[in-house]
């Protein structure tokens, strides 16, 4: 059955590889109708999970996330997958062009990777999102999503499929698998399927990257940091540090650690200011003796706050509270920080609030993240806020596509050649005399 | 043991990563140099690597591989640590630009994939060519080399390191294992290890990937084929054949499996010239029933090449032979072509015959895999001939590097956002009202 499935989808790619934009775009549209047309059926079938939800006492969260009802999250579905057709198309572009000798050209041209296999959460909007997203940039998607939203997912499955029945994109292109035995074996489908997306929690990524030889882009924890120097203006680290960790707390680049260097320690102002913003934020500090020595030296005895500043442990440094809740450390220097955060952080996004560009650069330099911000909320590591006008999710690997992943992060290249009848063994280093001019060609 | 050389490879990384170009070039300046004061010493321990491997009867395209006294290889060594040196630097490359608003600007900038776990066979020489292409890239790498040249490569390390210890380059940026135990705890680090690379066998490469989940850039095989038109010159269909299939065989870019179109068969012009010139060649033929027929139909009985035609297997059009041995097909159309290549290949690297432009372009546009060639042989997918200037390896997976891989498939990138103390929580999407500019940067 699974072996079935990855075929199918292997098939279906090879005919969306030769498609073109306008193609393509067309089945996107065509995929905006019909959901627009079956509404009322999806709706109905969306009105049976929740039902089965709530018998079960589900949480609100998960709820939440069902009820495809909920304010205008069909419409923005609906708007969501005509303006991903509206992106530039990211396959067919040329990344390299040499001319290796007359006649013979090498081309490097972007391409879709092939098949994905996503596995998401009960969120039944994201069918049509990742959906759109697949087809845009050429690539055939099987979808699992969470089984409390199965009903929901056929559904809309349904819809998917008859409309790509109308489009020159086969309907086999998007698939819908609805249990976990048949994503097992889906990920023993190495010859088939080239990337798995999973995207929910940490354990679903770290259990699917122990099961399958497939790659797999996923991020693995959002543990961000900010290292505060003596040398950031206060109002503005306080402003910054208060948005990276109240913004969206559960937001994988919501800031998890503070590293406060030494000197900013001595030098209250924008430690001061940084520390009380976020108490009043009512941000829970899990603090190091050094820091809480530090902090009593200005806060009053008594204060409305003592009780939001607890002790730190060494694992706090290593924690995605996804709450409001920070931990916060001293550092004696620049060069500790960045050992700190290589080696306690998730590689996602860390930031150094300074004025001193000598540091700010030696930060940006040394620190092995994703993302490195100088000034700046780590709330920025998004696609949407970089401009890539989606997101695939946030990667956390250090290959292929890293940080915010956008349509770009769904294809890769193939290399063309355009000869005129020529062999290797006419040029030096293959038996003949020949040299390659390897000129760019310019395009 | 092995964990403790993860670490100390991530540290070194760290530091090699804030190195410049300069500082790189540096240390691969003085491993040049201390290569060549060590020789006597290198190549006594050569001497018995080749005693040993003599006394146990090892074959003699080892003993070959091992011998690094064979005609100017150790001098061409030396001088391909220069020649890496003095490649364009891959790291720091700037690939996109955003302003996001003013005063907050995006980068992205190639960096170094980190540490690096390199498995390859008994050839001393490659941990001068590897260990370069590392540093230059501003790479930690952990080589591991084929256990028969032992004592070369301890001897070479020992240069490294004694180079590395004059430079600003950490002395354990490269490191050396030499036990298969080594090998297998290494492959559990992927905390500390990024990206393994294994050259040498397919099993090898399998048998990795089957072990770990650190990402590996490898290619599992290479079954490159050709597909012969009606439309193709025969004179030309004639010596690419011949040249993709005789000047290397055991390539991975040589040519395994002929595919004629039946159009082909019956024209026969091309598909004589080029069977006759491969049959002068003296390469063996495994064709299907079909491809027997035709030539029948104008090779004279009793010709002295009777005995190079042979039945071919379904088996033989997954195989690389790595010999002068080609397996020949029909094939209905070139949509046919298309599909078998597609599900027999092994996404390395095809090829079309055909003056008929509208074929090549849709060959080119259907074909997944890395190198698509239209009227060129296969041989010339490589990195010195693509003008890379190197070559790591050939990568036939889909992600991040693809083909003929040179040191930019060693790199990954970081996104730099430059603030000047911007919150999410003003922007529309996170609370706010402010729009992204998003322009593009000019650089």
């Amino acid at each position: 059955m699974a072996e079935q499935i990855a075929r199918e989808a292997r098939r279906s790619s090879a005919i969306l590889k030769t498609l073109s934009n306008a193609d393509r775009n067309e089945a996107l549209q065509l995929i905006h109708d019909t959901l627009k047309e079956s509404k009322a059926t999806i709706i109905e079938a969306n009105r049976l999970d929740l039902e089965a939800a709530e018998k079960a006492n589900l949480s609100s969260s998960l709820i939440k996330r069902l009820d495809l009802t909920k304010g205008d999250k069909y419409d923005s579905m609906l708007q969501g997958v005509l303006d991903v057709a509206n992106l530039p198309d990211p396959v067919g572009k040329i990344t390299l062009a040499t001319r290796l000798d007359e006649g013979l050209d090498l081309y490097r041209i972007t391409c879709p990777v092939g098949v994905l296999l996503v596995i998401f959460e009960a969120r039944p909007e994201v069918i049509a999102n990742i959906g759109a997203l697949a087809l845009k940039s050429g690539n055939a998607a099987i979808l699992k999503g969470g089984k409390e939203s199965t009903n929901s997912f056929k559904a809309m499955a349904n819809a998917v499929n008859q409309a790509l029945a109308k489009s020159k994109v086969p309907a086999n292109a998007i698939q819908l698998v609805t249990t976990r035995d048949e994503v097992s074996e889906l990920l023993a489908q190495d010859e088939h399927i080239d990337l798995v997306i999973p995207r929910g929690s940490n354990e679903l990524v770290r259990n699917i990257k122990n099961n399958t030889k497939i790659p797999v882009m996923g991020h693995a924890d959002g543990i961000c940091s900010i290292y505060l120097t003596a040398e950031a203006k206060p109002e503005m680290a306080a402003r910054v540090a208060v948005d990276a960790k109240t913004n969206y707390p559960a937001g994988c680049n919501a800031v998890e650690t503070l590293l406060v260097d030494q000197k900013a320690l001595k030098e209250t102002a924008a430690f001061k200011a940084t520390i009380l913003a976020l108490l009043e934020a009512g941000v829970k500090l899990k603090v190091t003796p050094e820091i809480k020595i530090a902090i009593d030296g200005f806060l009053e005895q008594g204060s409305k706050f003592g009780s939001l500043i607890v002790p730190a442990t060494e694992q706090d440094f290593y924690t995605e509270f996804l709450e409001f809740t920070l931990a916060v450390k001293a550092v004696a220097s620049l060069d500790d920080a960045i050992e700190h955060i290589n080696q306690h952080g998730s590689h996602h996004t860390d930031c150094i609030l300074t004025e001193n560009e000598a540091a700010a650069e030696k930060f940006l330099k040394g620190i092995d993240s994703a993302g490195v911000y100088w000034n700046a909320s780590t709330r920025f590591a998004d696609g949407f806020r970089y401009g890539f006008g989606t997101e695939v999710g946030v990667s956390t690997g250090k290959i292929h596509a890293r940080g915010p992943v956008g349509l770009e992060g769904l294809v890769g290249y193939q290399y063309n050649l355009r000869g005129s009848g020529q062999v290797a063994g006419d040029y030096a280093g293959a038996g003949g005399s020949r040299q390659f001019k390897h000129e760019q060609i310019k395009l």
